[in-house]
């Protein structure tokens, strides 16, 4: 297999040049480059060795408790001793006090290396940030220190048996009790809902405290400690992502402290999720970061057949593997672009119905991403491909969770296509492609197709119909703009020449994806 | 988990329908209907239901000798009992006798029963035929009968660590012995290559048997029962068909015969893979029939949201869920009609360039379906698709390798732009389906850009570049020609109303294929 290669420069390149991080206060790019460089042999040494660990013996559930696959322990004591965990959290609380443009670099690498141990890490940063919005001072307090130092991971409780994209069907109940709140009820899903890495564990629970048919009215946060009364009752047996922990929960009058105000518990878990879903992107993003870089090793050693000149042939020199290992890269770093493009928006601040609207693309353009960029893999290395050894198989596997959960993608694509077009971020992101594409005129047409597209579904009956051609000719028109702009930056990238010609193909080309 | 429900009224439709396969002499639609009514049942009740278990124990080695999982001997010794493995078989050996286009209804429901068992099989009626082409008096009398009863299975030795899509660069050798040959080398990705369900096995094993630079014409075909100079030296470990056992072989002075003539190895090879080519484009069809079934079930209980009117809505009933099993359906269909259309045009004889044009095209479609519509499933099941227990994802993971074994789909696409527009085959194809669309104006403009298409590609440098964007374009006509034929015929089905809505909406949709 080969090894895990940290792409740091890509990213670096992505972040400073592409979405021009340095319109942030807060952005320095000689930070930027040391963090990523610091981390990045980090995960290359320690967290990626444990990937293909992880996926044969997979979390185990024994007498109760979560049992992380050999090594993991020693790999997170190390991460949180490093410092990573509090990357995001305040300097007061012991953090780096860094905004999450500097995260997602992180992140990315980290989901790359190991996503299944990234999954039961990084719900860290958007519990830090729902209790500084909505956390009370003791609670802040009490816990902010231990997530950003490592003794507790936290886990975000939502889907039910009845209640997955749903929400207003939860039926977990929060009765008070004398000095706060006990729960009652049974959650699915829960990724790290129990592990052996951290000392402690804080659920952050949507639960009914209104009455049961209030619908999401009714909804509030709570915080609950691990505690016998809110166990695991089993694991599931997935596809992929063998090594992170995905437990059903049973609530037995737990106790736990509400967050924020009774019945905005929605609201405040949305904090959480919209980290989440840009998290969720980048995780496709690195996915295909990694199938590409597997892919295009192996295509470059792999001797099959012969040239045009009798001389024999390397995989790489038949065009339709050409073909699928530069369909990889534009979609690792188109979407990865798109990515560091909303969050610096979002840190931004002055257009919030751009960010609206670019984030649920981001989850579906970078999930998708993953999945196919891995799929391509699996299908370049043929035979090999399909063998656990080569570890592109398992990237397939672990990246296909991506357009399920934070939302399946078919949600998003509808949010595209009905709340993007009323909020005026359709043409926010009309705007933000005019300026990504420049003066490159090769992306005019594809905006006009898209407006007419637009236009269409502005004025249909049921735009809900439309909405996965919707989201296809966005994402093939943010793909287009956001090459445009590599290739006009292209120069600070020490691959500049191969990078140019795939912006070439990419904007001369009738479908970007297919 | 959804019980197997064999698609037989869908085949049956789809063979004497679309395929009008009463054009061929041999074809009786009672005998056609009495076989897979027959069939049916038993792949529901005995085959099926060790499909998960398979995947989950998997073939093992142990000693050297490969064992199946359990109730794996059990199952193939009804089989055989039940006379299915002599289906294709020569009466006068015991079979029955018949054309393989009643086989291909047989082997599909195979496939969506237990992929793996069924490629443990399925071998057989291909090493029938290449016994009865290439095969001495002698050697048919010896291993046919065996053959059709069962007590024989057969496995294709080609691939090589070095030699995968390129058998040119095969280093097996075959040197002429006192009363046969002997083989030495290295075979690896042998489906079956040993297994403990049938009493002897009979590997087909292509070698060189001339000097060693000699490429292709070096080649001769051997035939080489099991002997433990024939020796399983692993099992790989693979993403998906757990329970058909891919062995590394050695032949180390393992005795052979000759089958056919000395240097035409490839050309008796070709037989049993141009057979094994449309299994595969069927094992595909199975696929996308298994998870459209799925899928279609789940999403018609599953509660989720509420409609318009308020009501608590299912699935099915959001657009984008719908979109995902109409194309399902869409798939599995469509490229059913193709294949057997395939076979059809096959047996009678009379347009070799079209069989030629259409095997590649098969291949590539049915195993695209198969792996498109298992990943909607997925997707529509969401989070419990990424779970093992509700089979989606083991249907992904199986249908997968379709695309690569039996020729890489890269390979068949490259074959389409530049074999199949020189010989004809493209011009044959565009009668064809002339012919399916009959009087229907829909499918005209369809035609006519892939006509603009197919001439552009005749007149550039470099086919291959281009054979992506044909086969999509391809593909895309191919459907939309069988679905107006679908749509002409759809009467004769008990769903007609659903076949002609769906009809009605591929063929006014811009892109089929997306």
């Amino acid at each position: 297999m080969t090894s895990f290669k940290a792409p740091a420069e890509d990213i670096l390149f992505s972040l400073n040049h592409v979405a021009d991080a340095a319109r942030l206060d807060e952005w320095d790019a000689v930070i930027a480059s040391d963090i990523l460089n610091h981390f990045a042999p980090f995960a290359e040494s320690v967290i990626a060795p444990l990937n293909a660990v992880g996926d044969e013996q997979g979390a185990q559930l024994q007498n109760g408790r979560v049992r992380m696959p050999e090594g993991f322990g020693n790999a997170f004591a190390q991460l949180a001793a490093g410092g990573w965990q509090g990357l995001a959290a305040p300097e007061e609380y012991g953090g780096m006090g860094l905004s999450s443009v500097y995260g997602a670099g992180v992140s990315e690498i980290f989901s790359g290396a190991n996503h299944a141990l990234q999954m039961v890490c990084n719900l860290v940063p958007g519990a830090i940030a729902t209790l500084q919005r909505f956390g009370s001072q003791k609670q802040q307090d009490t816990w902010i220190p231990g997530l950003a130092d490592g003794s507790v991971l936290s886990t975000m409780c939502l889907t039910e048996p009845a209640a997955g994209s749903d929400l207003s069907a939860i039926r977990t109940t929060a009765k008070p009790d004398q000095d706060g709140w006990v729960l009652n009820g049974e959650k699915i899903f829960i990724s790290g809902g129990d592990q052996d890495l951290s000392d402690d564990i804080l659920h952050l629970v949507l639960a009914r405290s209104g009455p049961a048919d209030a619908g999401i009215v009714g909804l509030s946060l709570f915080l609950c400690r691990r505690q016998p009364a809110a166990r695991v009752t089993r694991l599931e047996g997935k596809l992929g992502l063998h090594a992170s922990p995905t437990c059903q929960m049973l609530f037995d009058d737990a106790k736990a402290e509400l967050v924020g105000e009774e019945g905005a518990g929605l609201k405040a878990m949305f904090t959480l999720m919209n980290h989440a879903r840009l998290d969720v992107a980048l995780q496709g993003v690195a996915h295909a970061a990694r199938a590409a870089d597997i892919t295009a090793s192996y295509a470059a050693e792999r001797k099959q057949g012969r040239g045009a000149d009798g001389a024999t042939a390397v995989l790489h020199d038949h065009a339709d593997v050409r073909r699928m290992i530069e369909t990889q890269r534009m979609l690792e770093l188109g979407s990865r672009a798109l990515c560091h493009i909303a969050l610096v928006e979002l840190e931004l601040g002055n257009r919030p119905e751009l960010v609206e609207f670019l984030t649920p693309l981001c989850k579906v353009l970078g999930s998708e991403a993953g999945i196919q960029a891995a799929d391509l893999g699996i299908q370049v290395l043929g035979g090999y491909g399909y063998l656990k050894e080569y570890g592109i198989e398992q990237i397939w596997r672990d990246a296909r969770i991506c357009a399920i959960y934070e939302g399946a993608n078919g949600i998003h694509t509808r949010s595209l296509a009905t709340r993007g077009l009323r909020s005026g971020g359709a043409d926010g992101f009309e705007t933000l492609c005019r300026e990504l594409a420049g003066h490159d005129e090769r992306v005019r047409p594809t905006l006009a197709r898209w407006a007419t597209v637009k236009d269409e579904i502005a004025a249909a009956k049921d735009a809900t119909e439309l909405a996965h051609r919707f989201y296809r000719l966005t994402a093939d028109l943010a793909l287009r703009a956001v090459w445009a702009r590599i290739d006009a930056v292209a120069d600070a990238h020490s691959d500049a020449r191969v990078l140019k010609a795939l912006a070439a193909k990419i904007l001369n080309t009738q479908e970007v994806l297919m």
